[in-house]
């Protein structure tokens, strides 16, 4: 074996192929949430960490007699090969679900992925060179950071508030881009229900944000996921209603009916549509016909606004559950924000205490939680972290934030007696790190 | 609008988003074969251009009845995120069919795919830096050449002969990549059936090639999507099976069982097979749930080597077709290849002769095939086709190829007549060129 370079964590690499690896791997690390998920399946603990939505409120009898006779019916045309694009009758579907929001679409520029994450690489791969600036919120989306990493993209955090992205905070990152003499191509935001913010960006912010982007001549990447999860059943006007030729919209069925079919959507202009579909050609040949099929169906015969609505109060219940058990439980101290709809709570803890290195204790204590550096491409949110309320019961919720509770109060005793909570996670065989497995 | 650069065609661009892109889309046309569908979907033409598998072969009642079953009984998991991994019984069935050729591999080390391609796709951006070599059967897999370009790798084609890829010529590509200082990341090779050429790898060669990639330090990778179809049940040992630390094997259930549930898998060695993961999640997330118990479901409950079977003849029936017919009606001067099992035969037609120029003529007289260009990525092909015979009936093989081969005979009649044929199509409102739709 010849010498290898030693890797970052100071241990010796033994892969042979380490010098076979293209430069963009560099930036692959594995998310600290993923390894979250194996944690989430063990059933003694409260996981507020994953976004896995609760489908339990889906009709499975009739979703189960509609697949079946899908295939017995159609099963030649839903086992085959079909368009790069997706099939048409589903991206005129798409057209009639993005309406709801206020986007006059052509099924033309409707492009199905395979999921919304696939939309978001496929982005990525059109848009970014390596070095080329994003703009993302800070925190932002863990997938999405993934990808710009992935084709070596930089991203560059706007700081967000209650009514999400600050719009002089855009103006300033964008004009100290100019300044660096960087190209920034596009800025990537979820404008509702922010994951993991669980903000809104305000109505009267839209047009201001829209126009600045216009103005320095940059693209917007809309990611909207839970725009149809408002819990007063509100929506708000897209950013591709606003300005339509200069939004890339990436759509999702994965939270309004099933995530396990990764099927999503982007809308792009018709240029942009065009390179996309080559993209995703060389991605994945086309999207599972199958998959589309069902969704289409269940679209067509299903009184799926209905269901929406149902998913709708099922959240509404569970983030009702989650706040009234922060106020209830958590230390003074802390602080969160109020989703109106979508999946996540964002909470910030006292000074001292690091929401990273206590993961392996809120775990051994049963509950987990997904820290917020990972929301971060530059190492921030270390006081932070994300609580889903999608998954669990409102039992459960309440549950888990009093262990939560508990696992802080005794954090803050120690930042109190020393001073600083030590960086380094307390791990063992009795106490595996979910975040480094 | 400001001035924008012409594009290649001459036109003007009217794409606002031009001068935004990634250097990577200067790669990314549309490819030959794409716009093909189109034209194989019209009833009156027989196409033996696609690579539709023919699913007229399986039993779609009893999988109508399993997959509601399965959505029935194990919907919140089937509709529900997974691992980005892919589930792992799936992968444990997914070693019990390599076995079948000589393959013994642990579970760990298989990740699902959204079908092969994504795995060719997941495999290229691990390896390959823009500029980077890749070499290649010429001809060669056009997804594959897709995958390669989206990633701006070089393809670097070696010459094949009936018994697959010529050892001889690999060396002397090696050497020459070597003197002139390039990189070469891998070697990408279909050794069973080619697609386009129709040609298997003998086994006397595999331990050639395997050793002279192990010599020069270049990892192999093996496309084997049609390894199980050889139409006497033969089968042959892959290269994986060779030298396991030095393949990265592609698979596939898209020629198998079912095309439209985008199932595929790569089986890679261990420390490669960590960051493809990575690069899977940043890419899908997950692939499919459902379509992976679907697969699944049907490996554990159905004879799936006797459907294997079934296909064998079915597609053995239609070489024979195709073979025959070409003996009888393709003009003296054509010479085609002899496929032991998989899909395809690849037709070199008489000097003067272009296949490209001579698309449109086809199709106006009712058959369609893939010109050879697009097959490999440094302008060759204009004097070779591809010839599917596995989605039409032996009847319409039979009047497809007599089709093509009065097409032929005019074509020849003009190059004897003019000294050669033009270059251009002929194309217009009535005769829609489908190469450049």
């Amino acid at each position: 074996m010849t010498a290898s370079p030693p890797e970052r964590t100071g241990r010796h690499n033994l892969d042979p192929h380490l010098d076979r690896y293209a430069a963009r791997t560099e930036g692959m690390t594995a998310s600290e949430i993923r390894a979250l998920f194996a944690v989430a399946s063990r059933p003694e603990v409260v996981s507020l960490a994953g976004g896995m939505p609760n489908l339990a409120a889906l009709p499975l009898d009739s979703l189960s007699a509609q697949v079946g006779e899908l295939i017995a019916e159609d099963g030649l045309t839903a086992l085959q090969y079909g368009s790069a694009q997706g099939i048409p009758v589903l991206r005129e579907q798409i057209c009639d679900v993005m309406a709801l929001e206020g986007i006059s679409a052509h099924s033309d520029d409707v492009v199905v992925t395979v999921g919304s994450q696939m939309g978001l690489d496929m982005v990525t791969r059109l848009f970014c060179d390596p070095g080329d600036i994003v703009l993302a919120e800070g925190p932002s989306y863990v997938g999405a950071l993934g990808s710009f990493a992935a084709y070596q993209a930089k991203v560059v955090h706007v700081v967000m508030d209650d009514e999400g992205l600050v719009p002089e905070a855009l103006r300033e990152a964008l004009a100290a881009a100019k300044r660096a003499g960087q190209r920034v191509k596009f800025l990537y935001t979820i404008p509702n229900f922010h994951n993991p913010a669980g903000v809104t960006l305000a109505v009267e912010r839209r047009a201001e944000i829209m126009e600045i982007c216009r103005e320095h001549g940059v693209l917007v990447v809309e990611d909207n996921p839970y725009g149809l999860l408002g819990f007063d059943g509100q929506t708000y006007p897209s950013l591709r209603s606003i300005d339509p030729e200069n939004v890339v919209y990436l759509g999702s069925f994965s939270k309004t009916f099933a995530s396990g079919l990764r099927v999503g959507w982007v809308l792009a202009p018709h240029a942009v549509r065009e390179k996309l579909v080559l993209a995703a050609e060389s991605a994945t040949l086309c999207p599972p016909t199958l998959n589309q099929m069902i969704v289409s169906r269940y679209l067509a015969t299903h009184d799926w606004k209905g269901q929406i609505k149902t998913f709708r109060e099922n959240y509404r219940e569970r983030r009702d559950a989650m706040i009234s058990a922060l106020e209830q439980y958590l230390p003074s101290g802390c602080s969160w924000t109020h989703p109106d709809g979508g999946f996540y709570v964002w909470v910030t803890v006292p000074e001292g205490v690091d929401t990273k290195a206590m993961l392996p204790r809120a775990v051994t204590a049963r509950v987990a939680y997904a820290s917020g550096t990972g929301f971060y491409a530059d190492g921030f949110g270390s006081r932070q972290m994300r609580l889903s309320y999608c998954y669990p019961t409102p039992e459960r919720i309440k549950e888990g934030v009093r262990r939560l509770a508990a696992v802080l109060e005794s954090e803050m005793d120690l930042v109190r007696t020393f001073g600083t909570v030590s960086m380094k996670p307390i791990s063992g065989p009795e106490n595996p790190s979910p975040d480094t497995a």
